[in-house]
């Protein structure tokens, strides 16, 4: 049994780790199955390709199915906390890589939902020892963080103010001039002030052209407040890092000059 | 009479305050019924439904603009100082929110206005007790508000920009290629400067297309100055939260500079 | 010939200055005059207008433009250095204000540069004695001089990346696909860098599609440059502004709180 | 000998220093025929005049390139270290700026590709002195450099979000709505989250609409990470260069911190 065991532990250290030279030329072989799963769904999408090839791509598809089938079940079975992994994050991406194919057979195109299989290229991060890129995303994701309510607060905002201005040229221009709901024309109002403008639909009275400017103007100018918030955080979180990490021994203070050998306040060697 | 008062108070409690339970209840009791409401307006705009559905929406509109109109008397009534409750924000918003119904009888096609009722939802702040989301929409509005001279003088300068340019293409331009009048040349330049570019009506001579390519190279990079203003305000103001954290020994002030050793108004040590 | 001198310098002071009740009420009157004939012209422009009321636009086109004739030679006849308020900014705007009426008797079509009257305007901030926004629009103006060079950079090195970029669509596209010259190209990939996107040439083949991917996100990305660059000289000036007023007098350091009264250094009295 | 290589030095100084009057003479004279052999081949791409003047246009590319083909001999002759040009930035664009029109000989229509001629004219900076303009340029690319990581993690992750969302609507709204394939779908959602917004493709259904609304609004606030990225990174680099004018008198060090009394490398007082 303990023959057995140990033999668990390898097959562990290959899949979860990547210090061994097994554990590095397994997750490669691993992103490269993803990659290449996922190019074969998008191929198949293609009318023209489809046509032709089709029957190859849906056996390719199979193929990396089954493979990331096992692959799961061996994950399972060879971690000692096999709960904490299948809820887990990737975990959960894991299982959602594999269950579209299954599905293909009771509900025809769902298969396309295999693109979530893109999300485990994440892993990428981890083969490649990029622990710079996690810690660079880590740092993005704790300003986004210390922001996360002035951004709630201005979202709602955003979508306020898009039903409003919804309506009002609902009433304005009416089902002729292409609003003809509300809900559509909350549409029309997203993708006016993000400035995206499709050209979809667009106003075509003049007062409905006015109000519109006003609403672009609006959009163009509130694009001020997450980036405002964002940089101001980014900044924040950017210098207290730099500065925070040296303290005087004689007088205590920190944010030195990074680099710094003596207190810029009391002279103290640091 | 003093029974009678009393009664009066317990339910400007319920109404106007959330710290008791009732009151908590009625709140999202309320907040349910708006968003309700909202939604009834919004399907009943979409003329599919409308057909199907129209008579009972119709109901569900009548039902909440008269539950709304028992309510707002109610906080009119209850309230020992009506009028300040009648002129504040959320009393002209509570108004609005039921005249749309009674103006439809007499103007037809009104009623789309009770999405104004929306507005009603910024109480869910209050119900929720999320006094830091409040916070921080103070937070952003003194920074809009510190940076409001500036983002004038931009508008003003964006509006004339605007006004001229627009002039330049109807007479480059000309009616045949969609310039139909210096108005409408002016809601061009402005769907071209935000970057929202609709395409209903775009250049089509090459001197019309060169100048349309610095109106956008100009639109692209003035966006740069409200988000620099507000950004530049929003980390003024960041700072000076930070700052609040220490405090003076000696008279208590808050908001000293980073790295100072004596207290900035009494001059104590700190 | 005394007399006649006060006379003129009485006129000076109405025309040029606004600190007396008629300088006041002269300016206000200068505005008022020439919004409206701003608004004349553009009502002028629109085909409906015109053809009803045409005659009597035209009538009042000319009349602003005799009233501004008669005020511009005023104005050079009482100035004493008249050719320093000729080649000002004001006296260019002004001479430009009236030339496309007499102009258009010559080539019709060019009265709607009228328009130009529209910078006259600015005068409103000397008569609303709105100094804190002339201050204002200096600041931003000190903050965009800072970064001017780099903007220079910046833009040679969009134009650059647009006129390759479009080089390479006219290639792969082809005319067929409405990129029917290598200018019309670089007009395509300035409206796609600047994220304004019309819509009226757009790629047709996947590897066109993929190209304009690129460029997309580049133009999206780079946007931050023109911001980061305003951005950070603002940030500079505001605090540059707000803190080296102050000098303490002990040990001469400045960079202090706003509103302090004791050197945060060496706790002195300032 | 001598003789010889005397005379080819001074060519080496004429053809690539600037110090010297025929040096700056040989450089303007350059960046000329530059300008006019890129505006060559704009021109000729313009089919009313490639009808008209195709014959001289295609002389006059001929003509610079047997000029631009003798300067890169010319320069590859008289410098003492041939590879290190040829190999360096200005050595492949010089080379790839006369390929072109041979290669047009075997496969027509290549010679569009004269355009990257242009960057030729970077050396623009080289003649005018524009040392300051190549300072600010450094400085852009330092900040640039300094956020390259986080930029690319943010890439990675508008992609990754690009290609979920494209398959999304692929599977939402399918090829009946203009989502003809996924890689369709993902130029989709890249020209929506880019606020570019062509209209070429746009979601007709209700739920495409309402996921569309998710993208346009995603797109619209993540812009401010590039941005908020490379603002504080500028403000950075913008912060250690104003540092810079302190000098310590000890060990002459620059870039204290502001209001430091010591120097933070040799602790002599500033």
């Amino acid at each position: 049994m303990t023959r057995f065991n140990d033999w668990r532990d390898q097959v562990f250290d290959i899949i979860y780790k990547t210090d061994t030279k097994a554990g590095k030329a397994f997750d490669v072989l691993l992103i490269l199955s993803i990659l290449l799963s996922v190019g074969a769904v998008m191929l198949d999408s293609i009318e023209r390709i489809n046509v032709r090839h089709g029957y190859w791509l849906t056996g390719v598809e199979w193929f990396f199915t089954i493979v990331f089938t096992i692959e799961y079940v061996t994950r399972i079975w060879v971690n000692p906390r096999p709960f904490k992994y299948i809820f887990s994050f990737y975990g959960l991406v894991d299982l959602l890589s594999i269950v579209p194919t299954y599905l293909a057979l009771m509900i025809p195109g769902t298969n396309e939902f295999l693109v979530i299989r893109l999300l485990r290229v994440l892993r990428i991060f981890r083969v490649l020892r990029l622990s710079t890129y996690i810690h660079q995303a880590n740092f993005l994701l704790s300003a986004l963080n210390a922001s996360r309510q002035k951004i709630t607060v201005f979202l709602f905002f955003v979508l306020t103010l898009a039903t409003i201005f919804g309506a009002v040229m609902y009433v304005i221009e009416g089902p002729d001039n292409g609003f003809t709901s509300i809900p559509k024309s909350i549409y029309w109002a997203i993708v006016t002030m993000t400035t995206v403008g499709y050209g979809d639909i667009s106003p075509h009275t003049s007062i409905g052209q006015a109000i519109a400017s006003v609403v672009m103007i609006m959009g163009y100018s509130i694009i001020a407040v997450p980036t405002g918030i964002f940089t101001a955080e980014l900044a924040n979180t950017l210098r207290g890092e730099k500065a925070l990490e040296l303290k005087c021994s004689g007088c205590g203070l920190r944010d030195h000059r990074v680099g710094a050998r003596y207190c810029y306040d009391c002279g103290a060697k640091l």
